[in-house]
């Protein structure tokens, strides 16, 4: 694998209000100064960084300043910043605390063996699809937001099932009544959707799953679509209560019966850095306890 | 939807031993007859014609002699010609027998009406991708078979799990103990795939997916990869018995310790002719019971 | 079978606001007049009876009143009629207004030829087992309800996991982190639980299931425990928000961290009545659509 | 928990051929010996004991001549002489080598601190049914078994569906096409029973389930009923294999179209003898990978 392009201006991101985070941004922070190359933080982060030298911008110039920006912190620290950073292009290296992470390659201890190379050049890049969901009302745009992993539609009061319709490329594919369906990219194919019963799609899989969550028809079952396809979901009419829709779980819209959800591609994709080593199915093993080589090798 | 290219030259591919089929077939051959076009039938067919004039000719030829090829039966029947014709790149067009069929459209009460617009050049084709097959023993090829639905590991015993080891593009994936293995296409996922606990793919994904059988650690879940991925299965040395190999549920392959079995998209794709109201999603609805239109309509 | 007890005061119960309830109600309310039979109607109900002679009673005194109540509505209905009328043993009759219920047996079209001979003896007896949950904060009762069919635990907000522990027989089963937990008997197995993957359970198994909704560890599958066991749920000190508690979906219970919820079996069982052809597997499969009979017959 | 009965004549059982039991078996034997107690093993074994003194007697002895067998394998060492011994009534202790396994509750490492107790009378007894197979044709039994953990009915040819029906007493349930049906006790719900996606049944659970086994209607579901039912399985005549019936993995009877398989509680429940801190949830847990305690401890 030949050698990219080195990195110069570090975006450092971490998790707010955690003292991990902070601990690893500090040795990141002087490891960078020590490779002679320029350190920046988010404005609205509240990390001092008495030990190192690092500028303060805004996040929404880390995009133009920066070519590499590391997250610390767990896969939800890198949804956010990813959804933040998407329109920028920006490359992301993720850091993680505590748990392995399916995006956070690195763990704390191995900052000081992993991160340099990266910076040099020794690295892989991946690029990732999100989503686009925009809410219409009467046909007119009422709010939206991209997601990295998933775009989910709950019930909006407990113990009530949501009926919909469901739409691709404006043809009807079913109505359902159920506790709400979840739209996940491959990278959230390991997320939320895989605990609703979705299947795994590997990352450089073009597919979308739709995975029901408690449908009322046994028959409802995970379905995969080419990621060029548009979904269309319409809250039905008869809808007693006011379903809400999550981007990533972290960003929530309020419902009406009658709402059309519009959910496609987005336009740009976000970038992953990766150490030479990086390996998916290794994380997946090891996050799944999957089964080991058996001695039996591949000739 | 401008119309397509004519066809001229018909092969009819009936279900063999099939009463039924043999009634379906009488009555599309004095059909053709009727429009002035040929009917051609695989030599080793044994249905008579006293109603209607064809060409007996060998399953061979009928790739190079005829610019569309009917089948009458169910999805099995459609399956085997599938195999057999997809080198010549004829496209192919179902009648179903009894139930409808996911690659059979047309109903044999149908045929008067919607037979004769799609040889006229009504009709939409849908390209679908195939595997391919091929087991190694000792790094030389044994046998192997291309497949439109799926690539089944089996026990060589009942009651007995086969262990194996699973690579994508020569990266090791997982070792398992299972019952076996489905590699699906999209086509084959709303078959044995669905019963095992598979999502449903939709046509133009360009996805394969896995799905173990009955597997020993809970956390085996179907996986879904893009088909270019070169898949090989390496059947553990510790394994007992000798598993099978089985393309389409049809063409059966016996396997023994240390086999590797190479599965691969199969570089022709096969054509499916459809009536020009064709609708994927309302086969599915149909077959699955679920939920239609509410009144709620898509703006 | 040998005749059971006739029924002398007939209770109807109905669906609150519903034309179709009130349409059954004033036919049956003239059929039980015509066999010189006494109606009481709740109190509570709107329904006015121009067509027949009844007695308005309040609900509580229903139970010792009436030897039988007639609930006439969905499953919905059926749950909470139970639920209100438990301690007083009246046993139930359900006539479904719609779909066909599991526990509503009779449809409105044969109230005519079904109603009459079970009023006169031509019925079967059935017991079904309930739930009874009670929430204990710093060991205080906070509230409880008892429950037909289930009792879910939900997060307090949408898109956020609840951590609990599980006991049985204050023994440590599990800790887990999850979108919630359906504690079922046999009676709710067809319903909510099923959607959410659980087995079915036929009536007469002394068995609660619990069935864990969108686990984040993918090991975590159905219990079904025996019904003598004490269930105790404690929701975790470090849970961000604040758990909601559903009983049948009809009654529902805000928890806290901490909050321990003792889930047992109810002491007093609800009584179904149910014509002598009532058949549980036959609307098993035709709600479920399983296999009719093959004409294989068993010898 | 107060003292039972002491055990004085001990049978040991090995696992045929294995080096590891041998080892077990010699420790154990100089144990026994040490304490004074007598050792007897079944003829059919081919162990030596250089090391210690015991007496050698056919298999079927064992249970009139012993008041504990110590079996020392896996699970499924222990489901054979569970079969072989149940009708003496003698109680089991599980040993296991390698893996814990759900019924060999010590390791080969705890022999000398764990083993002693127990045979002076510090131990819990438990009991467990087992189920009792018989196959009719033409309504005479052609053979059967009782079974531990599952009966399960088999194709008989890979790539094949079987076709049934299935009966509780006598009364007709669904006919069902599938690759079979795993019909399991307790003791085996967390055997094949789970891997095929059947719930955990507690021990303690008086309940057959009924696990359908890629069943081509996706409404089949698994079925839990009251072990006190009468289950009929019936092949169907137009079945054109030859399906096999097998008992704990390692009893198989081949059938034919129109055989009917009866099974029922067998009369006889087997008797484990556990270590008096034996915790059935602690084995669920750590098999399972569920999670540990929290810190909220139940009040």
């Amino acid at each position: 694998m030949s050698k990219l392009k080195a990195f110069k201006k570090i975006a450092l991101v971490g998790k707010p209000g955690s003292n991990a985070a902070q601990e690893t941004i500090d040795v990141l922070c002087r490891q960078i100064n020590d490779l002679g190359l320029s350190v920046y933080l988010p404005k609205s982060d509240i990390y001092d960084f008495p030990s190192g030298q690092a500028e303060k911008i805004p996040m929404e110039s880390i995009g133009e300043t920066c070519d590499l920006a590391i997250v610390v912190g767990g896969d939800g620290s890198m949804l956010k910043t990813a959804r933040d950073l998407i329109d920028s292009r920006v490359p992301l290296l993720g850091i993680n605390r505590g748990h392995l992470g399916f995006l956070t390659d690195i763990r704390p201890t191995e900052v000081d063996s992993r991160v340099p190379p990266i910076l040099e050049g020794q690295y892989t890049l991946e690029n990732r699809f999100l989503l686009d969901a925009e809410v219409f009302r009467n046909d007119k745009s009422i709010g939206g937001s991209n997601a990295v992993n998933d775009v989910v539609l709950y019930p909006g009061e407990i113990a009530r099932m949501i009926q919909f319709e469901l739409y691709m490329d404006q043809k009807f594919v079913y109505s359902q009544r159920s506790d709400g369906l979840i739209v996940s990219t491959p990278t959230g194919s390991t997320a939320y959707s895989l605990s609703g019963g979705g299947p795994i799609l590997a990352p450089q899989t073009d597919t979308i799953v739709l995975v029901p969550m408690c449908p009322h028809t046994l028959t409802s079952r995970p379905i995969a679509v080419n990621k060029e396809k548009v979904i269309d979901i319409v809250i039905a009419d008869a809808n007693p209560h006011n379903p809400q829709l999550s981007c990533d779980g972290q960003v929530i819209i309020s419902l009406r019966p009658g709402d059309r959800i519009r959910i496609k591609q987005y336009p740009i994709e976000m970038c992953l850095v990766h150490p030479l080593d990086y390996d998916y199915f290794e994380v997946l093993r090891t996050k799944l306890g999957w089964g080991q080589k058996l001695g039996t090798s591949l000739k």
